[in-house]
């Protein structure tokens, strides 16, 4: 598949839609929507070592207009260009749990959903976790909780999380790093 | 956070996009951009018992113009308006990966990507398979491919398989169905 043009249908402050037009391999020729976006970093923030019994993480519930209600997420933010992932991972640890932390792992990058956005989404877990004076302050839209891990695992099952870059994140860790 | 107005900017195949003009609790009004998606099922298509020894799951292989490459992907698609998800993942089932199901099991549901889209979409498993003869034919674009569980685990694990709803998925089955 080769792209012939794109078009730009939308210019917006976090997103740009653009309608790609492609050539197949039987050279037939079609239009494809994208919408463009810059990329992210999410982190699971550790309160305690992840062999402890029961670690707690921190959680934000997080006002979301698009799902027109509360959502269980990791800290997250997007990308700017040429940045590196981790650097964006520990400014929102920093930003919205408020909180350094002494050791970041990466487990793996995600696309949210390949079949209309390039959206890619690098997710870390933070660990050493230290408390910043300048973090922000709990509002309407974003708060700050700790959860201990158990608990994480019977809303995960319950369908309590929904958010696909959360979930991911937090099985990852259950299956890959806490499992060894 | 109530919604004042909303902008269609663009309407597509795929995709909408709306500009929704919101009012916070604080009395200020913002903008936000969210592409409005109609919701999707996807569907973890398991040939052998769960708890057969190293079962074997159908994983496509599929061609992605936004990650301008191939993805691993469990069969999903686009909901119809009012439609069930559990219809939509049969059809996919069928569609895409050749087969019927004796159970389908319903996973969790999951928003891809909360930030800027409404897209949901119904994870589920499927069972007691048996091939249909209206199947259609591997092309360029996709391909079936039969992997044993322990084999999809090692893909996660060194970030082989990138897509979120088929991480979501699979983890979900390995953390909350297999691990009983």
């Amino acid at each position: 598949m080769t792209r012939i043009t794109t078009e730009r249908k939308y210019s917006g402050k976090v997103i740009d839609l653009d309608v790609d037009t492609v050539r197949y391999p039987d050279g037939s020729t079609g239009d494809l929507e994208i919408i463009r976006h810059s990329g992210a970093a999410a982190v699971v923030p550790f309160l305690d070592p992840p062999d402890a019994p029961d670690p707690r993480v921190l959680l934000l519930r997080q006002f979301r207009h698009a799902a027109d209600g509360y959502l269980w997420e990791i800290p997250a933010g997007r990308l700017e260009p040429g940045e590196a992932p981790e650097v964006y991972a520990r400014r929102e640890l920093r930003e919205e749990a408020g909180m350094t932390a002494g050791r970041i792992i990466p487990l793996v990058p995600i696309l949210t959903t390949p079949g209309f956005t390039d959206e890619l989404i690098h997710l870390f877990s933070a660990h050493k976790l230290s408390p910043v004076p300048t973090a922000r302050e709990t509002d309407e839209f974003m708060s700050v909780h700790e959860v201990r891990w158990s608990e994480v695992g019977r809303w995960i099952k319950k369908g309590e999380i929904r958010d696909a870059k959360t979930l991911v994140a937090l099985m990852f860790v259950q299956c890959f790093v806490l499992k060894t």
